[in-house]
C-alpha cells in the first residue's frame, strides 16, 4: 500500500500552484499571433531584464526554444554547431536540429562537470581555408546546469572564456539554460551576468521554476525577431498563451527563491543515500537539483529491482543505467518526502519486512 | 471617440470565457511528455470520437497540426502533396512543410468554392513508371470550410470522391479541418461523416470554438504514435498542458453549438452590407462566418481610408486585398456589434459627419 | 526490319563525335578537386566568356546545375522561389529543391510561349510586412528554351523585365538555359545579351550541343565559389574531369553553329507531318528543335499504336500524353532521317502494307 | 630548380594512362538518363560482381557515393547513422548527410587503427523504447582502409562482428570502402569477402586504382533503384557516361594489381624517412599507401617549412598538422621517385646545399 507519492523523476513534474491556477484564471489575453498577448509581453520583457538581453520569445517547450535558437543562428544551409556528446541537445531532442533543420553537430566530450575542454573547441572550430570540404561552424553550446552530467554547473569564468572563443572565430553561443536558474543559485552568481557572454539563452519555466508550460527564449532583437518566425514556422505560436504566460511569472516570481531548497533537499537525500551499504553517490558532485544513485556490485537488490521496490513504495524515480537510478528534486518535495525516500532506499536494500514498511 | 471595440479580424480573437477560466484554474493536470496528462486525454479521447477516428493529440496551433501531419504522411525523402494553389498551407504557414520538412509541393487551382477540379487532382499525381525524375506522390489536402475562399465547405459528396482518388492511388487524404465544425453545421451533415474519407484531419480549438491555445490532429492509432513523437521533435510536446486542453473542452462543449448563430450574423451583416452603395458582398457565397466586402470602383472612400476610419470607429478588419477586406464573425460579435457595424460602413461610406456619428 | 535508327527521344541522345573523342583522348588534366584542372578551367572561363558573366563552373549535369543554383540563391533557411509550373526544375527535378534543398517553391501559370505573365510574377511575391507567416521569396527562374511548352523561347524583352522585376524586390534571377543557344539562335540574340539580366544561368552541353556529360553554371565571382562548394557538398566534384570538358568545348566550337539546321529541320518535319491526315502540329509554335505531334480524334491509329508502330521502324520518340508524341531534332538526325521519318508517320497513318515499308 | 615533380599529395592525382585515354576514345555509349549507357552498365555489372552484390551504380565521386548510401538507408526522417569521429564522412564532406539529408550523425571514437569499439558502437545504438525524444538508429557505417587513421585496416574479423551488431539490431552497415581495394590486398582477404557484412559499400576508382573520375556503390538491387533515383535527384545522373566508365574499366583491370607496389613503396618511403634524424614515422601503422611524417620537436626545420622546401624540390605533399606531413603513395610514383623523395628531406633536414642537390 503506497502511502504517499513522492515524485523524483524530474523537476518537470511538479503542479500548479494555487496562486498560479489563479493568475492563470484572471489573466489578461489576446491573441499573441496577430499582434502580442499583454501578459506574454510582460513575461518576454520581465525575462529579458532578468537575463539581460534585449528581448525574449516564449516558446511552449525547452526543445523549441534550443531548436529555435540553434536555426536562428545557423539559418545558412552548411552550418556546423560544436556541443557537448552529452548534452540534452544532442541526446534528447530527436536530433530536430539536423533533421528538421539540416544543421551538422561536431560532438566535443562533455567532462563529468559538464566542460568541454577548451582546446578541444577551439580544435573543432573548422579552419575557413578548408571550406571546400567542410561544413562553417556558426555556433558552440552549452548547457547550463547540465542535466546529463548530473545538474553541475559551469562557472561564470568558463562560459566568460568560452564566450571569447566564440567572439575570436565569429561564432555566436548558445546556452541552454533549462536549469540556469539553478546554476545560478548553486554558483551564487547572478543569472545576468552568468549568462553575458551568450548571444542567446533558452531557459526552461517547467522545470525547477515550476510553471506547467513553456520556455523563453532571450537574446538580442534581431535574434527574436528571427526566432518569432520561426516559432511561427514549427507551429509554436500561440493565441490567447497569456494564460500560460500568467502561470510562469507566478512561478518566476514565487520559486526562484525556492530553488536553494532544492539543492539542500538533494544534499541531504544524497548523502543519506550514501550511508546506505550497497548503494553509492559521488555527493561531492550533487551541486543542484539533481543526483544520480549507483546500485553497487554485491548489493543485495539489483538496479531494475530497486526501482520496482521503489515505485511500490510510491517513490517515482528514473533508470539511469543499468546500475544507477536519476532522482530529481523540485518545490513540491518537503523535507518528510526527503526522510520517507531515505527509509524507503533502507528498506529495500535491508530487505527489511515489507508488511510493516508502510505502518 | 470609440465607444466598443468589434473585432472582426480573425475568430482567433476571442477570449476565453468564465467557464474556460474556471476549467483552466481546477484542471487536473499532470507531465504530458513522461506520460499521459489526464485532461490531455479526455480531451483528445473525446475528440477522436468525434471525429470518428482512433486516436488523437493536442498540438499549440494548427500550423502545427498541418505540419506534423503533411510530414508524417510523408515521411519517405521525395514525397510530394497535391494541396490547392490557395490553401492555409500553402500560403499561411511559411513554406514549413518545404522549409522544415523538404516536402515537395505540387498545387492545383482552388475554384471559388474551394474544391480542386477532380480531375486536375488526378492529372497531377505522378505517374510511378516516371520515378527516376519525379518525386513520389504520398499525400492530398483539402481545407475544409476553406479560409481563403472566403470560408466556402465542401460537401461530403466531394470530399469522399478526393478519398477515392487517394485511395485508388494509394495516396493518404488530410484535411485541414482548423473551421470543420463550421463546415459541418453549414452543410448539416455530422463532423464524424463530413471526415470520413480522411486518414487525418487538424482540427481548430481557438477559432470559432474558441479555447484560447491548440488544434487536435486525429488519425489512426499509428499514424499518432507517429505524429506524438514529431510533435516532442518540433517542440509542440507540453508539461501539464491540461491547463490549455481543459479550456479547449469547455470550449468545444459550449460553442460549437454557437456557431449556427456566428453564420447567421455573417449573413445578416453581408446583406447589410450588399445594401450599402459603393460596398459589393456576393452574399451567396456566405456559407460560414466569413465574408469579404468589396469596395466598388466609384466607391465615396479607398479601400484604405475605409479600413482606417472602421479601425478609428472601433471596428477592427483585415485588409484582404487592395479594393477588399474580410470580416470574421465568432460568439463574441453580438447582434448589436453587427448592428454597429453596419452602421459605421453606412457612416464611413457615406461620409456622415463624424462628430455626430458616435452620439 | 529496322533499316535505319533515328533517334528523336531528345537531344541528348548524341553520340560523341570522332574529334570531341580525340579531344578527350589528349585532354590535359589535373585533380579539379585539389585545385583546377586544366581543360576545366579553360571550359569555365570560356563559358564565363560567353555568356558575359564573371565566372563559371562545371558540373554533371542540368539537374545538378539548376539545384546548386536555386540552392546558393536560397542559401538561407525559409526561402521561396518563383517558377513557372510547367517549368524542368519543377517537374522533371525531383522536387529536389524541396527535397534536398528545403526551398518553398510558389508556381505561376507557365502560358503556351513558355512565359510567364509580368502581373502574376509580382504578385506572387511575397509582402515583406508579412513575413510571421510567410516564407522569404528569394528568387525567380525562367527557362529558355521553353521545354515543356515545345521548345519556344522567351525573348531579351520579357527576360529584360523580369530581370526588372527581380531588381525592384531585391530578388534574384535565375535562367535554366539547358537549351539557352537553342533560344540565341532562334532569337537572333547574343546569347550574352539574352541572358544578361540574369544573376545566374545553368547552360546544358550534353543537350544540342552534343556534348557527351556537363553543364555549366555561370554568374558571379561570389556565387559560383559558393556553388564550387556546394557542388563538393552534392559529390558533383570530379577529380580529372578535363577529359569531359575535352569533349565539351569541341562541342561548344563545333556545335553552337549546327543549332539552325535542327531548327529548320524541325519545322520541315512539324509542316510535313501536319500534312498527314489524322495529325497535327502547330507549326507556328515551333521555334526551335522541339516538336509535339497530335494525334486527332477519328485517326486510324491510337497514339500508342503510332508509338509502337514507328518504334518497329527504327523512329524512336517520346509519348508526351495520351494523344500526343515529342520529337527533339539534333545534329545526328540528317535530312535523309527526316524524310524517312515522314514516310514512316505516313506509313503508319495510312496503314500501307510494311512489308514493302522497308524497302 | 625543380628537375622532377613527385606529387604525394593523394592518391587521387593520377594521370589517366594511354590504354585508359584510348578505351575512352573508343567507349561505346549511349544516354544513361534515358536508358542504359552500355559500358556504364558493364562496369556497374563488373563491380557488383568483383564485390559480391546484387548490383550497382556509377557516381562522380566518392562524396556522392557515400551520401545517397548514407540517405538511402536514412530515407526516413529522423533516422540516426552511427560512424566514426574522424571519418571522411563526418569530417570532409561537408556534412552533408546533416546539410543535405537531414541525418542526425552520432560519432564513436576511432581508434588509431580505424576501427571503434564494438562495445562502444553497441552502446550509441537508441534504445527503441526511448523513442519519443530519440532519433531512431538505421545506419553503421566503417571506412576501409581509414583515410584520417593513416591507410589502416579493418580486418574482415571486425567488420563481420560490426555486421553482426548491426543485424541484431535491425541497422544497415554501410562501408565508404573509397580504398577498399588497399585494405584487401593488403590484408589478402578477397575484397567481397571483406565486404560481406555490408549492406553498400561506396568504392572509388579515382583513387589507388587510377581512374580520371568517379566511385561506384554497391548493393541490393532494391538498394541500387533507390540509389540510381537519388542520384538523379543530386544531378550526378550523367549522359554518355561510358566514356568515364571505360576509363575505370581499364584502371580496375590494370591498376589493382599496382596496389601492393604502392604498399611496399609506402613502407620504403616509411622506413627511409624514419632514419632522417628530426622526423620519426610510425612504420608499423604503414599497412597500405598513406604514411604521416612527425616534425620532432628540436628538429632543424619546421613544419611550414619543411613543407616548403620539399615544393621547392618539385615534392607536393600535404601539411596534416602543424607537426605532421602526409604523404600518399600511388602507381605513378616510381622506386626512383622514392628515392627522390628520401634525398630531398634529407636534404631539407640537413640542410645541405641547395646549388649540389639536384645535380
Amino acid at each position: 500500500m503506497v502511502t504517499q507519492t513522492v515524485d523524483l523523476r524530474s523537476d518537470t513534474v511538479t503542479k500548479p500552484t494555487e496562486t498560479m491556477r489563479a493568475a492563470m484564471a484572471a489573466a489578461e489575453v489576446d491573441d499573441d499571433v496577430l499582434g502580442y498577448d499583454p501578459t506574454a509581453f510582460r513575461l518576454e520583457t520581465e525575462m529579458a531584464k532578468i537575463m539581460g538581453k534585449e528581448a525574449a520569445v516564449f516558446v511552449p517547450s525547452g526543445t523549441m526554444g534550443n531548436l529555435i535558437s540553434v536555426l536562428v543562428h545557423c539559418d545558412i544551409r552548411g552550418s556546423e554547431v560544436i556541443l557537448g556528446h552529452n548534452s540534452h541537445i544532442h541526446i534528447y531532442e530527436n536530433g530536430g536540429i539536423s533533421t528538421i533543420g539540416g544543421v551538422h553537430p561536431r560532438t566535443v566530450k562533455n567532462n563529468n562537470d559538464g566542460t568541454m575542454d577548451l582546446d578541444l573547441i577551439e580544435a573543432t572550430i573548422r579552419d575557413p581555408r578548408g571550406e571546400l570540404v567542410f561544413p562553417t561552424t556558426r555556433l558552440i553550446c552549452l548547457e547550463n546546469s547540465h542535466a546529463n552530467c548530473g545538474g553541475r554547473c559551469l562557472t561564470v569564468e568558463y562560459t566568460d572564456r568560452v564566450g571569447e572563443i566564440a567572439k575570436k572565430h565569429d561564432l555566436k553561443l548558445h546556452i541552454d539554460g533549462a536549469r540556469i536558474f539553478n546554476a545560478s543559485v548553486a554558483l551564487g552568481v547572478p543569472v545576468d551576468r552568468l549568462v553575458q557572454a551568450a548571444d542567446s539563452v533558452s531557459v526552461c519555466l517547467s522545470k525547477g521554476i515550476g510553471a506547467p508550460v513553456g520556455s523563453v527564449i532571450v537574446g538580442s532583437e534581431s535574434f527574436i525577431t528571427k526566432a518569432r518566425r520561426l516559432r511561427k514556422t514549427l507551429g509554436g505560436g500561440m493565441r490567447q498563451v497569456g494564460i500560460l504566460c500568467a502561470g510562469a511569472l507566478v512561478a518566476l516570481h514565487e520559486n526562484v527563491a525556492k530553488l536553494e531548497g532544492d539543492h539542500k533537499k538533494a544534499k541531504t537525500l544524497a548523502e543519506g543515500l550514501n550511508q546506505i551499504k550497497g548503494l553509492r553517490v559521488d555527493t561531492e558532485t550533487v551541486e543542484t537539483n539533481i543526483l544520480y544513485v549507483h546500485i553497487l556490485e554485491g548489493s543485495t537488490i539489483t538496479t531494475e529491482k530497486l526501482y520496482k521496490k521503489l515505485e511500490e513504495y510510491g517513490i517515482l524515480t528514473m533508470k539511469e543505467s543499468s546500475s544507477s537510478i536519476r532522482i530529481v528534486l523540485h518545490h513540491q518535495i518537503s523535507a518528510s518526502d526527503v526522510q520517507y525516500t531515505l527509509s524507503c532506499f533502507q528498506k529495500a536494500l535491508t530487505g527489511a519486512p515489507e508488511e510493516n514498511g508502510h505502518q
